[in-house]
């Protein structure tokens, strides 16, 4: 039963002609789906509706070919011929009672227009933003003319698509924030003042209420701080202001802080409501709802939030990623059931990688339609067959909790006194804490089952496993960092000496760190770990410098908007980072570096290295098993089939459950051939 | 008429059961249409045909989900499904009597498998290329195995298609070759010998015969030279030893070198030609025609490397690129007509940006299906009107031309004393005489045009313009770069002290350059640019310093293949490079910088400093213009609209020309979104 304090959770919300069921709203984000699987992205949606948020929202949806951001995986109301698509969306999200929104936009400034080859418009003549070699024409009254004309074509076409709510982005990439910002520098009506930046964000509220007309809610997308000091829009100033002036123009406020990177931190960088400063006081100038985000997982968090009446409703991307059934579980005291986002942010990883939507906690996300996966359900089990599972790590404990969901009878055996393999060694480095939730999530749904039997501390040899005389069995037995270099900048072992104290990641977890002194930190694995490791290190004042081939510190993390915000910490302990640079070999007191472009040779003195290069998977237990005849069938998963990140592990132990006498099913969208599809002109 | 000289060109050639009309071999080429958007693709492909190319090639094709480059656009023959996209263009290209061929491929090591999330396979238990954080697991028999049944699924697939030649691709990225190459470290019988090594390569070619069967042609794709020294394979020993071991196996041979990078160099790093050392005595070893690439444009050059045995076929992408009709064009004798290929690899980067094809020369690439333009045809004129082009830099030119040929009467004013614009200023910068390819292919075409007048030393006003009475007037008058420090990482003019020198592109282009001493170049343009000048400067004897607040030097040339030369040749001249560092200001004798990242600041002392940053349009005419009533209508193309590469000018200028009087089209290709295409399943 829901505890009375959440129930202010679960009031409806006017918006507009439309009454929200509660205080859920799905805000938009992208998934990496969008108008090129548009299948695959409706059914994502229509699940968050099902596990009870009441708006839910598309991603980016461009409203015209001059702002065309391709090839990201993005939305578009181009012409009628993009409706379909996003009228599957509106289809899913009604069938459970939910309302639909579209966040239309106009990417002024991060328009490259490389598909459509358009010449970008903007607030000035500028560069785009990236390196693609063309720039920005300053847009005069004419094209405003035109871009309002687009917009109210655009939400024309969304109505018809079926939409509830049209959201008008004022994000950082699009067109009405780039007028409104102080960076602004048109001399005209549409720049200067504050009343004159914000012209274009009010015309395009009332254009949008021209074309989608009187059964649609016209929401507004705003950033309220650039974060970017005094050259840009400050909530205390002119955010506030901005909001005033056309507080009930919108019929709800969702709003926002800085890039992308500002808005959505990793639980590295930032705790669970970390807007909550720059929410404050927006309620006192407008009678508008108003929507925050913050990486909500704790009802506790959100009820205080709307009692306090900073907010009228619980913004989230994120969450809705990792527990698309976040609300209903709420809504059913079913607190310990929410599979809270860790803020790993792999879920924005994929919008770069431009793929289906991952998460590490919910490892269907993006597989809805095409495996035809779901969060919360898994077909019933085939057979009486037993499964053993050896390896309690993320793969292990995902696969074990699906079988068991299925109704198989499960053993998992874990060699260590603790489940949770490298989920439990890595969160005790610095900030990882949160991602324990990976592993404490599972156990405490294994911990239901009857059907489950996990033993800690018991090491399995073949033999152990073929007395064990499982049906099946899954080895996840995971895998250890490379004493040997190699890695991405080396295919072959490095001539390392034994006399310079040696590393990896995992002496380091287990308590074997260097003694205090200089240690090179060689990083050629390019996500978290290298940066973590030096700063652990740095706390305890080690002199660390940190080394990489990649052009950038810890460069896989330029996808989960990690990048500056490691680089700053790191500058802040006096780390010295190096870039460009592999290793090269070394010595009793030196490690010989050189530059990856030239080959150019450099020396470092240092009195320790650590390795962080590539993992070596624990693979000699399938060795010994496939060797066998007459053995159970043997399969693995996890890091040691194939070392990757956590995401990729719970995935693989999800896929091993959802496939177990079942099969693989793999849909693909496919290109219209038809020629009456291909004929379709934009104007 | 053709002389006779090259009537070797013209010999047909007999590839396993097929004879191709001629020597002219389109090589597989990435397109950024693909299987995303195969009607386009099959329309290029099928224009490649029409120009004369005997046979012509998809590109990259992979076989299997488990080998997956998404979200690269490539092709696939993953399912039955994966057929009628294809057959598009076997269609297209059978129907003006040339051989269609299809690269079957399996991207080991580079295979993130982003897309499907299979486990990547490979040769070692390698983390994948690129900073994604996912393993490659090693391949046992059975994977072999199942590798060669999925090859043999695709060749059926191939067939059903309708292609002539299969080719089995064995490149860099591809697992025939990472299992040919020394660095497989394997102990099986598929690594350690040359024999074993190249195993997987000959079951490959086996097993794409037998799915292809009887009447389709065999061949191989092969890097003859790593260029990784003794750590890679080298022609000299194994490379030609690998052939003479496989030598009758396939029908022909299509031969590379090294990576990427070091096989597609631009023309600022090597010139036609450049693979011939590699290429000597290959025939030697083989009877099958041996096929060589080397940006061949020279009708001399090919008919030599046929002459003196080096080549039976012309291999070539990118002037196949800039000129579909190459072939035809020699055939006919009208050599002056081809549309030379300048080597500056836009073309390529179209495959990083993931959108069709683009070309700096042939402006109608890409553009075929969904605009409906030819690169040797347009429309006639629909009216008697005349049109004055106001500039003749790529995109006055290429309008001019294009107008010309549609039949309407056109004046060409230049400014200056020679035409070109941009391009005839570039060409005098370092390795960039290759681009006045440019203005001498548009020029060579205006000049055999009655209806195309052009004069030059003409600086024209507004009431010039008026006067000249015509009824379509186009602006191309180019633009400035900036003198404000305005760029990508400043919105804003900096503050720059006039007691520093300073300089811009255009100063040290038009001869005006600092004395010698210590220069800063300052890039936040990205591209060529700042390098180039830095170069000039450092043989001219200055002390440069190159600063870029990117984290790579020339950051676009990642595009362009360009990037690892780019920093060696500034090594070698002594140039001191920093990256991730941004320009805060200047005073008499120093620059202020700061990185961007983390905004600590630093001094440089320097004598002087260039700004290689952002461009002004030269915009005033068109407001001139557009301001007085009752003049003739005015537009404007190339940089003085918006500043880009010059291939945007170009295609700027050719779409005025195409949509003059007729309009524009635009046809995307949409997702089929009936029940019965979304059901397939791979196996």
């Amino acid at each position: 039963m829901r505890d009375p304090r959440f129930d202010i959770l679960f009031e409806p919300v006017k918006i507009g002609p439309h009454i929200a069921r509660n205080r859920f709203y799905q805000t938009p984000h992208c998934n990496g789906m969008g108008n090129l699987r548009p299948q695959a992205h409706a059914r994502m949606r229509g699940i968050k509706a099902e596990g009870g948020w009441a708006v839910v929202n598309t991603e980016h949806c461009s409203v015209h070919p001059t702002g065309d951001l391709m090839p990201e995986v993005l939305q578009m109301l181009w012409d009628d011929g993009d409706i379909p698509p996003l009228a599957l969306m509106c289809d899913a999200v009604h069938e459970h009672g939910s309302l639909a929104g579209v966040q239309l936009a106009y990417p002024a400034n991060y328009n490259g227009n490389r598909l459509t080859r358009e010449v970008p418009l903007g607030p000035m003549d500028r560069p785009v933003s990236g390196y693609h070699p063309v720039q920005v024409r300053a847009m005069d009254k004419s094209d405003i003319r035109n871009l309002r004309d687009w917009w109210k074509a655009a939400a024309i076409r969304a109505r018809k698509a079926g939409f509830d709510i049209i959201n008008v982005d004022s994000n950082f990439s699009t067109i009405a924030f780039q007028f409104l910002s102080p960076r602004n520098q048109r001399s005209d009506e549409y720049g200067g003042s504050l009343a004159n930046r914000v012209r274009l964000l009010k015309e395009l509220i009332e254009v949008s209420r021209e074309g989608a007309g009187e059964g649609v809610a016209i929401s507004v997308r705003l950033i309220v701080d650039e974060l970017f000091g005094d050259q840009g829009l400050r909530v205390a100033d002119e955010g506030i202001e901005a909001i005033s002036m056309l507080a009930e123009l919108p019929d709800l406020w969702d709003l926002v802080v800085g890039t992308w990177a500002d808005d959505s931190p990793t639980s590295r960088f930032a705790p669970e409501n970390d807007h909550e400063p720059f929410m404050l006081g927006i309620k006192s100038v407008t009678t508008k709802p108003v929507i925050g985000v913050g990486r909500f997982t704790s009802p506790d968090t959100m009820a205080s939030l709307v009692r306090r009446g900073v907010l009228d409703m619980i913004g989230a991307a994120r969450p809705s990623i990792a527990d698309p059934f976040l609300p209903k579980k709420i809504e059913e005291g079913r607190y310990e059931d929410i599979r809270e986002c860790i803020g790993c942010n792999i879920c924005v990883s994929s919008h770069f990688a431009m793929v289906n939507l991952r998460c590490t906690q919910n490892p269907t996300i993006g597989d809805e339609w095409r495996r035809g996966w779901h969060p919360e359900r898994i077909g019933p089990a085939k057979s009486e067959k037993s499964v053993l599972i050896v390896g309690g790590g993320p793969a292990g404990l995902e696969c074990a909790r699906a079988l068991g969901q299925r109704g198989y009878r499960v053993t998992l055996a874990e060699s260590e006194k603790r489940l949770g393999g490298r989920v439990t060694l890595e969160a005790e480095l610095p900030c990882l804490r949160e991602w324990l939730r990976v592993r404490d999530w599972r156990v405490t749904q294994i911990g239901k089952m009857p059907n489950v039997d996990v033993y800690l501390s018991s090491e399995l040899s073949a033999e152990d496993i073929l007395e064990f005389e499982a049906d099946q069995v899954v080895l996840a037995t995971g895998s250890s960092w490379r004493k040997d270099g190699i890695g991405r900048a080396s295919h072959r072992p490095l001539p390392l000496s034994s006399l310079m104290p040696l590393y990896t990641p995992d002496d380091i977890m287990r308590g074997r760190c260097p003694p205090p002194g200089d240690v090179l930190v060689y990083d050629d694995d390019h996500y978290y770990m290298g940066a973590v490791i030096a700063e652990k290190l740095a706390y305890e004042g080690a002199q660390v410098t940190l080394v990489t081939p990649a052009a950038d510190i810890s460069a896989f993390t330029l996808n989960t908007l990690e990048n500056i915000r490691t680089v700053r910490r790191l500058q802040g302990l006096g780390v010295r980072m190096v870039t460009h640079t592999g290793l090269n070999g070394t010595d009793g007191d030196k490690a010989t570096l050189y530059d990856v472009r030239t080959g150019v040779e450099t020396i470092l003195d240092t009195d320790a290295v650590v390795l962080v290069t590539a993992r070596q998977p624990h693979g000699g237990l399938f060795a010994e098993l496939s060797d066998m005849s007459g053995g159970p069938a043997v399969s693995r998963i996890g890091d040691c089939e194939a070392p990757a990140a956590i995401f990729q592990a719970v995935w693989s132990g999800r896929r091993f459950a959802e496939e177990f006498e079942v099969g693989a099913t793999f849909r693909r969208e496919r290109i219209d051939l038809a020629p009456s599809s291909s004929f379709d002109l934009v104007p």
